[in-house]
């Protein structure tokens, strides 16, 4: 059964569909929805948020120092006066944030920008790694600590910058892992409990 | 236990999620992950997508005559050679799409713009029903189909349609098998909506 359509939705429509659809966790359905959400709400959200892409897009660049997005360059995390001898290295922006909320880390970052992949194909000259060799060899940085994912990636990157790291006398550590506060024993999967297990330590 | 935290998030990124966060389907965290995917690809997306939706928001109109919205007024369904005998009442553009996608009707649309809702506080003088029925009554039209959603306030809102057009001298039909219960017509294969297009009854 073929049936053609003698509608053609509008290109300015289609277009604005495709590239909603280009957002992590939106299809072609959400997409579509976000449009007429949007198309409904003009002056409320359409208008400032292409005004809002074009600012950011204008204002926000990599920090040359340790690859924080930020309206300035240098970041305000590397403008801030903070300790120089440590050093903690994330994937991206947004686990700066993260660690920033939590306001337990009073040190610099490095975010490298992502993590080794070989099923995304992202390779070390993906990542900022020579910058980050350079800022622990600065002298100043007594310890690097490595805060990226306990997954498969996020472990295998932690090892490569570890290993990347080991000639340039600064100490390099690595996030614990074990039981998450707040976590029942019962819904941890058996990954995280045999890590508990083996980082154990004396009370 | 109160921590502070030190670092302040750009302007520019905090107003990106803030509106990023306000689409269908989207949450505070997903918004965030969406606005660093926009930073990281400024070039391929966040730029293109900033135009996109200011050419949307300049191009595309509500059609006076059915309320669909589309780059020209009259649409471009109005503007083509249809049935006029037939207008098809849904409440929203991406119900059209649906349907000229399924390529089962010939006849012209009549766009609602929502349907009754108690809870959302959507009421008759928020819908586009003084055009529905001046358009009905305008001698060409004999048959007028409801297809709206069958849910609650679609069928409330069938209902209410139907009576408003009692009036009028039309026989007025609604969509009936083959629509699930509680489910959205824009989701609907093509066969589904054939089915119900074929076996409407007159209410």
């Amino acid at each position: 059964m073929t049936r053609r359509s003698t509608l053609t939705t509008a290109p300015e429509i289609d277009r604005l569909i495709q590239l909603l659809a280009k957002l992590p966790g939106m299809g072609r359905r959400s997409a579509q929805r976000a449009a007429l959400a949007l198309l409904k709400k003009r002056e409320a959200l359409m208008t400032p948020l292409s005004e809002a892409l074009a600012a950011a897009a204008e204002k926000i660049t990599a920090c040359s120092t340790c690859g924080m997005l930020d309206a300035s360059d240098p970041c305000a995390v590397c403008l801030a006066d903070r300790d120089d001898a440590m050093i903690c290295v994330v994937a991206d922006t947004a686990d700066v944030w993260a660690l920033e909320r939590a306001g337990v880390f009073k040190g610099r970052y490095h975010v490298l920008g992502g993590l080794l992949s070989a099923i995304d194909g992202v390779r070390p000259e993906d990542l900022r790694l020579a910058g980050l060799i350079a800022r622990a060899g600065n002298g100043r940085t007594r310890e690097v600590i490595l805060a990226l994912a306990a997954t498969v990636d996020g472990q295998t990157t932690a090892h490569y910058v570890a290993e990347r790291l080991a000639g340039v006398g600064v100490s390099v550590s690595r996030l614990a892992q074990g039981v998450p506060i707040g976590g029942e024993l019962e819904t941890l999967d058996e990954g995280t409990l045999f890590a508990a297990l083996q980082s154990r330590r004396p009370t």
